[in-house]
């Protein structure tokens, strides 16, 4: 197999982000790409969850991935080796989130292959990348049970950005003090339209449930 | 009790971060008090464990403790109703690290009392908090048996700039797949002379060893 894509990111001289998320949604929706920007924080399980989920989806529509990462590949090759898609690595070069500009770096530089979703895995960071509109159509996120269910409490605009919140790895619901309930109404209280999904990454238990949004939204996208 | 006191930190003007740290910790030394600036992820369980090993030295020393978040001010609450130490919360609105000066405008609000250790808990987040001195004496950061052992691999500044990890959670390395001698292994990689202590901050395993390592810091810094 060829090396994964590493793409080294600049940062962004647009001043103005926002307008810029709005031209390059403009763009996607032209093309007729769904792109979803999935944000947690170090460790919630991104990469499993979203290779479980692409083996889910992969013969029903076009799949491909970014990875942002600051530095390393280990994300990029795992997901290409683990379910066959186009799948590059972004390096944001110390950077801690990405924006529209920068994901446009990024999306000029894969080969979407006609792809009906992108992924952009975000850096794991709860803070700076809810700040930044990439230009996605969706935004999901993952809180993961040992991270503790008062999350939506700490980082508010997150949360708050955040069409889909998945709750991961709740096979160690039993070995955590996470009430499941008190999460749901903390991220109510952020964000009464958001979603939430109990999932474990690592059974596959809820994934289906996330495959079938992401179905759903895609379809809505490209009418 | 009165209510926490609550800062509202201001966006530093100052150009130069390093100066100025460098400048805050001289004072520091001057004064005797020892500043450590914890870091870690969101949920990896900074409050948990400070609040154990608060509890182990503050016969010994008199400790303070400064909590940054983006919002709320549980965590200020916990650690003064868990400990009776004095404890305060900085607000940051929205900024996703502390610089000195920002940890400055935290010393001048918090009644020291005298203390010989002041702890900062910071955002939590392991990429920016990286990138900025705060003016401590010491790094420390917690990283979480969830949130993997490849951590040090992503997050290289962070691991970098620490002279001591703790590994806490480790009452549930049964249930997830973290190789602790690997995770030494690639902390080694990113700094050799970091220290890594296992613990697990909600039964105290491991605690009275970060205290230790608390007391004779303080005492080398204040000789």
């Amino acid at each position: 197999m060829d090396p994964v894509k590493v793409i080294e990111i600049k940062k962004s001289v647009f001043a103005d982000n926002d307008k810029d998320a709005d031209e390059l949604r403009r763009e996607l929706k032209k093309r007729g790409v769904f792109l979803l920007n999935l944000m947690s924080s170090p460790g919630s399980g991104k990469t499993t969850t979203l290779i479980r989920t692409i083996n889910l989806i992969k013969d029903k529509i076009r799949v491909a991935v970014m990875e942002a990462d600051i530095d390393s590949d280990v994300d990029a090759v795992k997901i290409r080796e683990a379910t066959g898609i186009p799948s590059i690595q972004l390096h944001t070069g110390g950077m801690c989130h990405l924006d529209a500009e920068m994901t446009r770096q990024g999306l000029d530089n894969v080969d979407l292959g006609g792809a009906d979703l992108v992924i952009l895995e975000n850096v794991g960071n709860l803070v700076c990348p809810a700040e930044f509109d990439t230009g996605a159509v969706r935004n999901a996120m993952i809180l993961s049970v040992p991270e503790g269910d008062d999350k939506p409490l700490k980082y508010p605009l997150m949360f708050s950005i955040c069409d889909l919140v998945l709750v991961n790895k709740i096979d160690v619901l039993p070995w955590f003090d996470f009430d499941l309930e008190k999460c749901k109404e903390y991220v109510r209280m952020r964000n009464p339209k958001a979603r939430v999904l109990p999932v474990c990454a690592k059974t596959g238990e809820g994934l289906d449930a996330f495959a079938q949004w992401l179905l759903d939204e895609v379809r809505e996208w490209k009418r």
